[in-house]
């Protein structure tokens, strides 16, 4: 394994194979395999993100994955921020087709002509759904799994209201999700409002939720647009309101990927491997019996019947063909929350001993207490992973008084910026560091580091 | 509501629509949107074909959507059988594409060259994989909402063995996960050896598993296709022995789709609107609360909390803009298997008005006993749906003595036939009834009801 301080790259792509979350071999550039153990992982988060959804009332729909160059067209900026970036399917059979398709790159324009139809009046109002599909890009810059694929695992989700305000809202409501997304990951994040030149295409403003990997290269996780009624006029989205009198109505996406998949192996993981956070980890005990003289396997099994019945998600390794430390490393490299060893000693007294993969050492606990211990040792691992990682994110984003401190610096830098498109240019031609927008998390102004006037806090970095 | 007997081709077209299943005025021809309703029935099904595929050791993976031209060109027969009706990505951007890469139609040509990599030894064998994904083919027939798409919801496992038995043996390990899924949907079904030339493309011999539905067209609902080494010498899988010699491995796949809620929709319907299988309605309970001088709606409520906290898919239907006498056709005809009434008596007596969708009449249950008498009742529902789609398959198949026979009878005949593609032809041609294969489950031999020589029992239908 890889050093993952000193080559977090190498590392990075080394372990997500080597544990089994995908295969890069596949003969399309940036598209891989999810393996069990990796989907498994993106599977678990999924199912918490419907729970979220589902009880913010956000109805979950599948849209067809092919989009027609007309839809695509309807709006302009849409189309001219999508249509280099997308894979056209043009023949059918040995047919051409009559009209390019598009795989979706996003589903704007998928969904838009249907909301025109299904949005009458205000009872129709607010509509609010959502879809976890794959979405597709031709992406000319280097890919990385993950974190720059060319096919990719997506959440969508697509509101309309009848009002700003109501669409306003609606973007409040969507960042208490989002806590919950990251609460479950035990990843910290910044939130910011990105730049102009920087938004979604199509949209009024952006917002997006960002983290600092521990290259020093921020990653956007999430992000929350405001269409206002960008959208809805081109795709002639109207309602009548309460008078009769028709109107627009006001939009909104929030967006998610398998980046976050890649945040959580890149935030949490060590030298020895991944260290998966324990809502999320497909196998959240390991249970290793150590063959001797005494049937630890038969004692083993019955732990390993006690766990299952608590909905605990355990495995017993029962491999023959390998010896216990190999399993303990094999174990460790997957990232599983806790290890159970079972040896002489654990049969004659009754117990297990128990090995978290966040903590030096180990504990014997007796076996009627089992359960009890299991769940506060998990409850232990998310508040270690949480705070170690809210430390390493605080250790890479720093407070920059001048370009050149920018430059010396490898992580995030934050500084105050007027906001102007010229400032935020020079700094990424002497910094190589981009502007991530405002914080929107932190209030705070000061004299823009370029130009002196008046600004405010913002974040500059390499991103992925 | 169409009459289902008189119009079945109507009713059904229009019931997936207004039970809200689906949306098919999407603008690409052959792809529809599933809508929540829709969606959450298909996902509920994936579920339990999840459930079986682990307890049967297959575990799930996911591959990318596009597969090179030159990755489907490896088996000649299986380009052969698909290049005609894929759709091919041409352009990525505005770039001409290196190669030509198809929409997946089905993934063998994806996963075989992995296969390659993955097989090493014995040690390797039995690998068994599974993905549920979205398949895309450029049909030219009419299409036909989960009967014919060009998007199809599709499970496929693909398995690898050391030798011909062992595949054999995974085919039977296929039918004992099929007959699960067919318990939870309610769904009778015949099995057949396919005709040599309506076999799977590559494949050495396919099965399949069909029903009739009330039209009197025959429906396939699964596919288990034995390969023997037909893919793995082109695909050059293979594996060392215990000797350390070099052999092919024997393949098997396992094929089913969104036919399969077509099939549901289709048996067990009536003219009221769907009836769904207790194991897969989104909701198996709906309470309608009657309005009245009493507190009708509170009383509901406490009834709602006692069934949700069971794990029972409760929904209170406590819209006040419509009449329960509204209420209760709208989930009618959604096909919620148990309606709740509560009314004021029921309040007064402590009770609930139970109704269910199967069955005429009413019952009163004591609250104090209402979870068993849900559960009891979601049983005779379950019982009730399959003893009469046993009932309504059984009259859609009729054994025929002479071609005149098959003629006149609109639903799927029985006859014996010698197994001789020309005596086929002739029974398609005279009776528009295509042939597909002898019944694997009944063993009965007579003569060809063409030739007169010696035949085994085939199945001649028109078919979706």
């Amino acid at each position: 394994m890889e050093n993952r301080k000193e080559n977090f790259s190498q590392w990075y792509n080394e372990i997500i194979e080597t544990a089994g979350m995908i295969d890069k071999r596949y003969p399309v550039k940036g598209m891989n395999i999810w393996m069990p153990y990796g989907l498994k992982i993106s599977q678990q988060l999924d199912t918490f993100i419907r729970k979220y959804c589902d009880s913010s009332g956000i109805n979950e729909v599948s849209f067809p994955l092919l989009i027609t160059r007309g839809q695509l067209a309807v709006e302009f900026e849409h189309l001219k921020g999508f249509e280099g970036q997308v894979f056209w399917v043009t023949k059918g059979g040995t047919d051409q087709l009559e009209e390019d398709m598009s795989l979706r790159p996003t589903s704007e324009s998928a969904m838009y002509p249907m909301f025109s139809l299904w949005i009458r009046t205000h009872g129709d109002l607010p509509l609010k759904i959502y879809q976890i599909v794959n979405v597709y890009r031709y992406e000319t810059k280097h890919t990385r799994a993950f974190l720059r694929d060319r096919e990719i695992h997506f959440f969508e989700a697509h509101t309309a209201h009848e009002s700003f305000e109501d669409a306003e809202k609606e973007i409040e409501e969507y960042l208490s999700i989002w806590k919950e997304v990251a609460r479950v990951m035990c990843v910290p994040y910044i939130i910011h409002r990105r730049p102009e030149w920087d938004k979604f295409p199509g949209a009024r403003y952006s917002n997006a939720v960002d983290t600092v990997m521990p290259s020093g290269r921020t990653l956007q996780l999430a992000t929350l647009h405001q269409y206002a009624e960008n959208f809805s006029k081109p795709y002639e989205i109207t309602y009548s309101d309460e008078n009769g009198e028709k109107k627009f109505v006001h939009q909104t996406t929030y967006g998610m990927s398998s980046r976050l998949i890649g945040a959580m192996v890149g935030i949490h993981g060590d030298d020895k491997g991944l260290i998966l956070p324990p809502d999320l980890a497909p196998v959240q005990v390991v249970i290793v019996p150590i063959p001797s003289g005494t049937d630890t396997f038969s004692y083993a099994k019955k732990i390993y019947e006690m766990i299952l019945a608590s909905g605990i998600r355990v495995r017993l390794d029962d491999r023959d063909s390998y010896t216990p430390g190999y399993k303990y490393n094999d174990w460790e490299m997957r990232g599983v929350p806790i290890r159970i060893e079972i040896g002489e000693r654990e049969v004659g007294s009754s117990s297990v001993t128990l090995v978290l993969r966040t903590e030096k050492g180990r504990k014997k606990v007796e076996s009627s207490k089992l359960l009890d211990a299991i769940n506060e040792s998990l409850n232990l691992i998310r508040e270690h992973m949480t705070s170690k990682a809210i430390e390493q994110l605080g250790s890479m984003l720093k407070d920059s008084l001048s370009l050149d401190d920018m430059v010396k610096w490898n992580g995030a830098s934050q500084a105050a910026w007027c906001g102007k498109k010229d400032c935020a240019d020079e700094i990424e031609a002497k910094t190589e560091k981009i502007c991530l927008g405002y914080r929107l998390d932190i209030e705070k102004s000061g004299e823009c580091i370029v130009c002196g006037n008046h600004g405010k806090l913002a974040t500059f970095s390499r991103t992925y």
